[in-house]
């Protein structure tokens, strides 16, 4: 009986470590490539600080390369994830797509890293994304979402006409981004640090009155 | 006689031909670190590019750190001088912030070895750029500049009030320089290349109708 049991078990385990440790793998990998990039990141330290070995990096992920796509995949994808938990049933358009806005920031504020992996592989020419199908297919269902609650909003005069889904994603990326990845310079340049929580939340909000501006619509004049 | 105005002229030429050479070698130099960053430039191809030799640039510049930052200082004091070129004197309040974002923009779009520039001195940590007082000191007056326009367009309510010269400042280059500094990652996930010319061209429509926007005053309601 004690047999049987462990025998049933044994499989259920092995599945659960080997997804332990992919997932192990991953998170050093994502530590690893988000500080040093591509060229930079060193296998043995991501496998040191896993506890892993290179048979289990090349069993799951191929290889460095594949395990860096990985990383990017799993990392856009969870901001993808955060995106679409919009309540779009409940909010007007209007409030869904600055609700949108709120997600994004809060997902790159709480982690730097999706950040400086973007930089990193744009410094890269974007080599490595190029091969991933699943993150050009994970932006589709975002865009979707955004063209509708920009569709309804402009047909109940809730919101302005005529803005482009992807125009309108860009800008608010572009507004939740920016200011980070570019922390160290602006600070220089400005001679006062904006890493600095009052001022990011200050920037918070003036980005936020600026989205809402935007979406308003114009009064017929 | 001739050999009066030689002498007399000598002095001249050698000044011109001393900074035609350090010009050369800035200009180089410009390319170089926009392409390799501070630590992947090579002195030695900028002096090739230059035809000048390692004794002018240690002359001119006290080394490699030394032409680095005078080419941080140059890039932005071209981009600064641009922007102070508004005309505030024939202009609303309103009208002087849209052209200095259309300043701005013309500028980033016409030479794109600046985004470069900052994007790598910002991965050194602006561990450069913290030497050069210069650097500070060129911020101020176009924040002097934007504070000036806001305050008048607020006065006289054809500015919304309370905006903050920074933050708007930061916000407008958010909305020049995210879209090209991040075009390679933003071309494959969005599965369209952002670099062409009309993409751009409808991106800034769509950055000015925001700015416009969010400057209006909001009615009182």
């Amino acid at each position: 009986m004690d047999a049987d049991v462990k025998a049933a078990k044994a499989p259920g385990k092995r599945t659960r470590n080997a997804a332990d440790t992919r997932e192990k793998i991953l998170k050093a990998a994502r530590s690893e490539f988000a500080q040093h990039g591509f060229a930079g990141g060193r296998t043995e330290r991501i496998l040191a600080a896993a506890g892993a070995n290179p048979r289990m990096l090349y069993h799951y992920f191929g290889g460095k390369s594949g395990l860096y796509v990985a990383v990017l995949e799993e990392a856009l994808g969870s901001l993808r994830e955060q995106e679409l938990k919009i309540d779009v049933e409940h909010l007007s358009p209007f409030d869904g797509l600055i609700q949108l806005f709120e997600h994004m920031n809060r997902h790159f504020e709480s982690d730097l890293r999706l950040v400086q992996l973007l930089r990193n592989e744009n410094l890269e020419r974007a080599r490595h994304m190029k091969i991933s199908k699943r993150i050009r297919d994970m932006s589709s269902p975002v865009l979707t979402m955004i063209a509708d609650l920009l569709r309804r909003g402009a047909e109940d005069g809730t919101v302005r006409s005529g803005i482009d889904e992807l125009q309108f994603y860009i800008i608010i990326v572009a507004l939740n981004q920016f200011h980070l990845s570019n922390v160290h310079t602006l600070s220089v340049i400005f001679d006062q640090d904006l890493s600095r929580q009052s001022w990011r939340a200050a920037r918070h909000e003036t980005a936020v009155a600026m989205i809402r501006a935007f979406l308003t619509p114009t009064p017929i004049s």
